[in-house]
């Protein structure tokens, strides 16, 4: 059985496992602290960075992007990507605008700083001045969303590409952790509904961290 | 003309000249200092991010990432990938490894303290700490080219890939303010002697930030 290396509140691995669910394969899930270095980890990942996704034939594969463009080389129904060059390159830039941009600037200041740094064994008390950056830069990037989904029906086009799977494996550890104001952005909710509603998506609305429970929203379809 | 906004010391928008050299593709070459946000260039790069590629026929694309796989999809010629899905995996897992891992812990530690902050209006001093933690880190991303080309003629196998152009961007920034511990890194040397001696790094060898001249050893292939 292929298996996949993750952590529920890691985006990256959030974005493979809507990649693997929107492609209907069947995986095992194997939730990895990947803070605590395990050797038989490190075996499989060299930067013990997750996700990891192990393939039935035993191939090792490791980083969120590759794996997604691995997966929609070899699994072409529902394309994640479009066929035309101009096309693609929109969805990708998409991809690295939330897998970094975002992350830089939202998930690492909020996430990480209010329970990844709790959960880990990195010390410190969480930093004020991320966690207020983190607040502050959200509100651009929800706009950004509204902005492209008043033009597109999704973020990169007309169905659903990698461009939703970056930006929604993204939103959805902010959102486990309460931290979307959704009341002042109407048009970013309602992409993300469309998102939620989709059954890719219930795999990571069960997710529950322990110590840390999502707000009753969370899963609620109806936000 | 096909127009490439960048700046020397932004390691991403070295990626995407190194793969246009490598495509033998003609570009004129604009300097942006991003971080001035102009408003013509927020036109191109709602982000204000670098680099930013103008087509001839005036498409925008953004995201380095994203222009390298699209110049590699529309220009054959010098593949930049393999056509094996599982070989492209690994290509993009190292690029993805240089992109996120070595600039987080190496980049940004030390280029962007030691000269970015000085050159930009970012407030601040350069943070000590930072720039230790990019000294100490270093030694692990040599040592793990050098474990790679011990196995492979280049990074992620027999040929010049994404992959070498992702590492050679990142560490030529950091040889270009004199940084890299070469004489404790024969291994990683070679590899970066094989790859200065590619015309495709021409272009790079030959940039000079105005207040931040390189060392003598920059250019030089025989360093």
């Amino acid at each position: 059985m292929r298996t996949l290396y993750h952590y529920p509140l890691c985006p990256f691995s959030r974005k493979v496992r809507i990649v693997l669910a929107e492609k209907k394969l069947e995986f095992d899930e194997r939730i990895e602290k990947a803070w605590e270095r395990r050797d038989e980890f490190l075996e499989l990942s060299p930067g013990g960075d997750l996700p990891v996704l192990v393939e039935q034939n035993g191939t090792i594969f490791g980083d969120a992007t590759a794996i997604c463009e691995y997966l929609d080389e070899t699994h072409r129904d529902s394309p994640l990507l479009p066929a035309e060059p101009e096309a693609r390159a929109e969805v990708r830039r998409l991809v690295g605008w939330f897998d970094r941009k975002f992350h830089d600037e939202v998930t690492r200041n909020l996430v990480d700083e209010k329970v990844t740094k709790r959960l880990t064994t990195v010390k410190g008390a969480p930093d004020s001045r991320a966690i207020r950056a983190g607040f502050a830069h959200i509100h651009q990037h929800l706009e950004y969303i509204a902005w492209l989904t008043e033009r597109r029906t999704w973020l990169a086009g007309g169905y659903f590409t990698l461009a939703d799977a970056a930006a929604a494996a993204q939103i959805s550890c902010i959102d486990y952790i309460g931290d979307v104001p959704w009341d002042r952005h109407p048009g970013a909710k309602e992409w993300y509904a469309m998102v939620k509603s989709r059954p890719s998506f219930r795999l990571l609305l069960a997710d529950h961290v322990p110590g840390v429970p999502p707000p009753k929203h969370y899963a609620d379809l109806d936000f």
